[in-house]
């Protein structure tokens, strides 16, 4: 199993060359197309044209799943796939509308590479409870690929956020994600690895890593913890 | 039909004080029951205890209603209803499993008060479509309870977010509310109002009012319009 899920926040140049670097190392020389899922936006066609002139290919021939006549089919013969960010609601809504769900699974699951952004790491995780996004349109479940057996919240940052108005920042006042996730506890067990934004989380086999940035891990009853690139993530699968 | 939609936010005294009046003006001197409903939070009866502690009662008896030994009755029964806020999914989801949709939109049709804080302003909308919560549990729908012809977003707020590290404010890259509204209307054609915090909407037969702040109007397609205490909101329901 290799999955390569990113936080999002890629907004700078330098984190988008960091994306560039772990997408090659991730994907290799030996593939050369990438399947990419765009359901996460409104139009698929601006979506890859975007990727493209921003550099996220990586060098890599994205082929846009609405270019192949047969989306199931298409998932069949990738040799890699790569889903994108945007509306999480979305893209599940689309992703069980096609009839994806299994076979990206079963893919994913017999070796074929998987790398995903923001939304994209969201339906990665056993359910898509942990995104960010706005309900806009009602998905048949809550229930995405579980392709780790824990959820992510992508675009993590701690305490408050602040609004800028002119040279003046001031707070706002909804609920932080720590907040959230506590929410999503009161009423799920899975552990959340709160993803900081331009942070990967890599998983080879059983093994995880986390690249580039920091994230916070949550789990029903428990504090906070803090954990950085060369943390040992074996915590993050115990029960 | 009168409703007093807050935006939440009401996160220091001197707002605490301005809902406090505006409570007070909207229920009058003849109510003295409110009907309170918790079920946006996990643990109702800390959170009644919480809004007495903090003044939210504005000097009203509020009866929570699981202290009612049947929620349908307490709702056809009850003088006013007051809805609180936390999480909109779980408060959806109770009001559904509950059976209290149609109730309450019927007492409230008849002419009792309804007044909601942040997800209780979220579900007097057509949809909970506009919330910002997390989805930490599936409701049978997004359809709520329909109390004004169009959506709003709670603690609206413009542009990016900061998040402070330290003397440093770091900016944000997940997506505004604007964006996720313009996502809203990809897929849904009702007009939005972002709601700022510490604003309510007051709605009197058809006359609709902001009270102590501003709110944003978004339609599909529209520019972005700023509204006023003050603003003719005639807009706001024309198609």
């Amino acid at each position: 199993m290799r999955v390569l899920l990113g936080s999002g926040g890629f907004g700078n140049e330098e984190r988008r060359a960091f994306f560039r670097s772990e997408m090659r190392s991730f994907f290799g020389d030996d593939v050369k197309r990438i399947l990419f899922i765009p359901y996460a936006l409104h139009d698929h066609q601006a979506y890859l044209e975007a990727l493209h002139k921003r550099g996220f290919d990586a060098g890599y021939e994205l082929i846009g799943i609405d270019a192949c006549a047969d989306p199931v089919q298409a998932v069949e013969e990738a040799e890699a796939i790569f889903v994108g960010g945007g509306n999480t609601f979305r893209l599940t809504h689309d992703l069980q509308r096609f009839g994806l769900i299994e076979p990206i699974k079963r893919r994913v699951g017999q070796g074929m590479p998987y790398m995903g952004a923001s939304a994209g790491t969201n339906v990665a995780c056993p359910t898509m409870q942990t995104t960010n996004d706005m309900p806009i349109v009602m998905p048949q479940s809550f229930e995405t690929l579980g392709l780790i057996p824990f959820q992510i919240n992508s675009h993590y940052y701690h305490g408050q956020v602040w609004v800028r108005e002119g040279d003046e920042f001031i707070e706002h006042f909804g609920e932080t994600r720590a907040e959230r996730i506590a929410e999503y506890h009161e009423m799920n067990s899975l552990k959340v690895l709160g993803l900081h934004e331009g942070t990967f989380l890599l998983r080879e086999k059983d093994q995880y890593e986390l690249l580039g940035g920091d994230a916070s891990l949550f789990c029903a009853g428990c504090p906070e913890e803090l954990l950085h690139p060369g943390s040992d993530l074996a915590a993050v699968l115990t029960a």
